[in-house]
Order: structure tokens, then sequence, then C-alpha cells
């Protein structure tokens, strides 16, 4: 952890984010599900109104070398929500407490916003994560599935 | 579905809503994992900065049958995002089409600001949920495992 700053991303950080989101794409074996591109998360993260957020680790030398990406949600059962989208550190670089302090940033990050939960996926054959979040006190819920609807199928859909 | 007006909450909704959530909650054997009341989402969900938005089906007498209740995120491999967070018709007025216009109503919503997917959960023993959203042509994935950090664990966190 000598020598990493944790910061609130600018857009000169984009096209790093969107390699390191590559990058963890490729390690979860789905590379093929990235559709989004570095000009996407320009416009969506840094305009009027966000729609998300991002705190990157940055070498002194410049470089990116992780990254949590988050948005701001809501549960009904228990009220106001930070959503860790992505989280990654580059494999060079872990074991090294840079994960921990991208997560105390959030951590903060949602205390300043009053957030009564803070919420992520892992992929569920990916067991040194899984082990990591249980020794942060995680509860892993596997009770619920997530269902998507893509896109085609939004404009496809036939109204009632 | 005649006479059911499908409509965006307001204020004077919310002690219904809330009760809806409560019955959702009591339906899937959790009614004890609610810690949120009427006057929290007043608070979040009507201020000027809402947490969430929200859908209600209303019958000709006023009375609320049904909600959805949603919020903005972002996917970093699809892009922006609705989230549906909680979905509810009443027991006795099922099989009528009312899910399917809350349903029309959140893709509308969603298409009129460019999201490219549509994300919800459904708890994994509801075989009828499961089977609707099949119907519906939800990707229902279960490769992924939920984590959750709750308030006195963020509270009680140990920075790196």
């Amino acid at each position: 952890m000598n020598d990493i700053t944790i910061r609130p991303a600018v857009k000169a950080d984009v096209p790093a984010i969107f390699r390191l989101v590559e990058e963890l794409a490729e390690f979860e074996r789905l590379a093929d599900e990235v559709e989004t591109s570095a000009e996407r998360y320009l416009r969506d993260g840094f305009g009027e109104k966000p729609w998300f957020h991002c705190l990157v680790a940055e070498e002194t030398d410049g470089s990116l070398i992780g990254m949590a990406l988050y948005y701001f949600g809501y549960s009904t059962w228990k009220g106001r929500m930070l959503y860790l989208e992505d989280f990654m550190v580059q494999a060079t670089h872990r074991r090294q407490g840079i994960g921990r302090a991208l997560i105390s940033g959030l951590v903060a990050e949602g205390l300043k916003h009053d957030v009564q939960l803070m919420k992520w996926e892992v992929i569920d054959w990916n067991e040194g994560a899984k082990a990591m979040y249980r020794s942060l006190g995680g509860d892993l819920d596997s009770g619920w599935i997530n269902v998507k609807l893509y896109r085609d199928q939004l404009e496809s859909w036939t109204p009632a």
C-alpha cells in the first residue's frame, strides 16, 4: 500500500477504468459479455446526472492499478444502499491491501450518504473472492436468483 | 385490467406502498428483514434527490393493489440499467394482467432513459414467479452470488 493513492475517478481515468473492467471480465471468462466502451463510460459517468461513481487506486507514476465502480440504490427492506458494481485490483498488485483500501473508501462514501447496506455480486466459482468477502463479514446470500431483460427484449416488449 | 390505472407514485401513496412491501416480505417468509418504514420511504423517495421511483396500480376507488419500486443503476458490461427492487400485485388481484401492465410501464420508463438492461431478483423457491419471468424472456442467472454488508458492519469497519 506504500505510495498508492485512493481517489475519485476523473474523466482522464476512463480509458484505464474500462481496461480494468475488460481485464476482470476476461478473468471471469465472460469477456464477450462486455458491450460498453470507454466513450459510454465518459458519457454516462461524467455528465450532469452521473449514472455511476468510481474510486481508483493510483501509483506514484500515475498508472491505475485498481478501481471500484458503484452507484446508489435502494432496498425496500433496509433503505439507502451503495451498490458496488465492479471491483478490481490488478493481479500483479494483489495482497498489498489495495482492495481493502478501496473498500474503506467505499464504506466512508456510503456512511457519508447514510446508507444502510452495501451490496455486490461475486461469481459463484471464485472461492478466493468469496473467502475474502466472508472475512469482511459479508452475508453471502444464495437464496435469490438474478433476472435480466436485455435491450432487444425491452424493445420488443409487447405492452399489456 | 378493467378500471386499473398505472401511474407514478405520489407522497400520499407511501403508506399503501409500504404495506405492499410488508405483505410481499410476509409471503417470502422474511417479514422480520424489513427495517424500513413509511416515514423513511417518504424522506428517501420524495425529496430533492429521490433514491428510488415507484409505479402504482390503482383501482377506481383509489386503493392501491400493486406497485413496482425501482431505481437507476449501471452495469459496467451493458451500460445504463433500470433495477426493479420490489414488484407486487395483491394476491386477490393476480392473473388479471396487472403485473404485466406494471412491467409495461417500467419498460417504457427504461427505454425513455435509454437503459440497456432491466434487472431484478426472485427468491429461489418461488417457481410461479420464476416461470412468469422466463415467459417474459428473462435470463435467470444463478451463476452469481449476492454479498451484503449491513449498517452495523459498515460502522464497525476497520480502515486499512
